[in-house]
């Protein structure tokens, strides 16, 4: 009786991640099991597919077992993503009004949002607005981020394929620099403007036996220059090749970004501020006052993208935690995050709850400073115990003519 | 009788691949085959070891199968490396002395040199130097590079898996690229001072349907960046999300690199010429010409090193060109580089030769021109014909606690 159900709406938003499809996935699958549900329609590009009446079936996509397990492998948002910020509803109603519409036109009972900080504030402002209008449409925030920067939940779906792709690739940067018999320094620069979980996770090598990196730098504390040469002076007595990860967004002690001294004094050709990131920052700083061999390298979008190398207990729970938001839903939820709730380290325990979306809009969860070393360039055995079990398994990915293949809406 | 037979020495030199180990592995399987062959040693940081009388028995670290199959799948260069070339024997044999003594203290019947052009340079030398004088030492060059620039073979140990992670890694950025409905152009800047192979590698994703990279720009053919944002444009018509992969080493109709005048307008807070590459400069360029979302992407030592998304083909290869040299040694050859024969794409067939290193030594093989499209901005089907075998094939890799296991000789 597909008439007597209602539809439902999923949607992308914010940054990609390797796992944001399978959290779809999750819901899809789990949408298709109820008999309360309807169609699965997908939002193009987040919340402003819904502002604008471009939703697509998902059922017209996905029509095989083979289409979802590509979808899980998938890197990026096969819906596309936004960057959207509702206005306060005192404010501006129009886009309240537009997604109602669009809502009402579809029959659409339930609302479904895998995103990060910005996008649970949408959750929150739509599920009050809702909430306060008497319309029984339940909203649903799905958690997603790299940046695991998420507060309610023990991590974020995302983080541990980043994670994993951290852990590889550091470990094998640093294999490479151990070719030569010169003293070197190799400066590694991770995504993480405000929280520094995913340039920790580079800790994870610990767990192999190996020492790089040698030095861990965090925004979470203030970042110092000086000490920094210090410190790597320190290591490079023990080690030719040093190994430094780095966030981005590390910071001095004034709370400006480590590398905004040195891109505000210059510009280039055409007159732009050069966009310099920390890692080449600190190049430059190893070669002024240190002078050996030195190099930076900026793991870019590989770290958010690389789903050759996920995490498959990432994929599994991103997944299951889509399925469990449909299960949130149809118990009369709304107005909520779902979330991890880690039970225990070894072995690995976790189950899915969910909490107030308002405890995590517009929140950021930092790393626990009490996991930074007192000389504040290196984190504690706690943070690889918290990150391990977040970068374990592989997932067997389709191949063809020796690359992966992805699932791609056109 | 072990004292009846002649030792041997390999050793690894240049930059680090994915597959340089996996030929000192080939060595050292069919070495130990050899009833002709007693000790096989090692040359810690190439050549420079047997200088100075840094040998090592490798029978010491490779104890066991599992010894062996983690080395093949541990980037970089087990032994260690060099940058080191040896003067000519005219002007001054200090070197060549040393070399004969050292190889005479371990009782060294072959040497064998895994490396690019530089060390092709050393095996012809030191060929031509025994030869000379006599001396019944065979010297044999086992080809190795990231750039497929080597001459006299039809590809290089060590390329495809750089390819195949190319392949991979520009597919995966093309799926991030295009989450957001806006406008943008990501610039992927990969390997290649002189020769194109690299880059034109990411052609591949053609066989897999993708249109990306829409634009390839290589250093065989001049680069002109009024044309670059012309083609930009036009592609950009069609195509939100453009990606653009270009070569580090393309260059201007001077044939200047074309980063440089970039470069020299500017030097950093330290006074430092500001080190941009091709991928910064051409980011800037879109910022002021076009006007859209851009970003510039460095593959930088990731593409050399990522053994996790290695080409099991190249794996392979690599391993039997390592073997395929001690039976060339065997059969009295010296002053060879071992190389590969193409014999049909399709189904894919090589065999393994060999030739004079003096026709390698010092020579560079450059991207054909004629694989090269009219508008200078793509390559034609050829090139995915010729790729396409080299990325083949993935390889099982040990894992513990979720990251790859590397073999390491500390």
């Amino acid at each position: 009786m597909q008439n007597n159900r209602m539809n439902i709406v999923v949607a992308q938003s914010g940054g990609p991640t390797c796992a944001i499809n399978a959290s779809l996935v999750g819901v899809f699958k789990r949408g298709k099991l109820s008999d309360k549900i309807g169609t699965i329609y997908g939002s193009v590009n987040g919340i402003n597919g819904i502002i604008g009446d471009n939703l697509v079936d998902l059922s017209d996509y996905l029509k095989t077992d083979d289409d979802l397990d590509l979808l899980v492998n998938t890197p990026s948002t096969v819906l596309g993503s936004c960057r959207y910020k509702l206005a306060d509803v005192e404010k501006d109603e129009t886009d309240y009004i537009k997604i109602l519409e669009t809502l009402r036109k579809y029959n659409i009972g339930m609302f479904f949002y895998i995103g990060g900080n910005d996008s649970m504030d949408t959750v929150l402002k739509l599920s009050e607005y809702f909430s306060k209008n008497n319309i029984d449409i339940k909203v649903i925030g799905i958690p997603k981020t790299i940046d695991n920067d998420l507060c309610g939940t023990d991590h974020s779906p995302g983080f541990g394929s980043a994670a994993k792709y951290v852990a590889a690739t550091v470990q094998e940067i640093a294999r490479d620099s151990r070719v030569y018999s010169v003293k070197s320094v190799t400066i590694i620069e991770i995504m993480g403007r405000h929280a520094g979980w995913l340039t920790a996770s580079s800790c994870c090598l610990r767990a192999n036996g190996e020492i790089a990196p040698h030095l861990i730098y965090l925004p979470e504390v203030e970042f110092n220059s000086e000490k920094f040469i210090e410190d790597v002076k320190r290591v490079q007595a023990e080690h030719d090749a040093v190994i430094v990860a780095v966030s981005e967004g590390v910071r001095n002690e004034d709370g400006n970004f480590a590398a905004e001294d040195f891109q505000s004094q210059k510009s280039d050709a055409f007159g732009h501020q050069y966009l310099a990131g920390i890692g080449k920052y600190l190049e430059n700083l190893v070669s002024d006052k240190i002078g050996c061999k030195v190099r930076s390298i900026e793991l870019n979008v590989m770290q958010r993208c690389s789903s050759h190398i996920a995490s498959l207990t990432d994929l599994e729970e991103s997944e299951k935690i889509g399925a469990k938001a449909i299960e949130a839903a149809l118990d009369g939820k709304t107005g909520r995050m779902m979330c991890y709730v880690r039970e225990s380290n070894s072995p690995y325990t976790m189950n899915i709850s969910d909490v107030a979306v308002s405890e995590t809009a517009n929140h950021e969860k930092f790393f626990p400073t009490e996991w930074i070393t007192e000389d504040k360039n290196n984190v504690t055995d706690e943070a690889v115990d918290y990150f391990l079990p977040l970068i374990q398994g592989e997932n067997t990915i389709k191949m063809k003519n020796g690359m992966p293949v992805h699932f791609v809406i056109d």
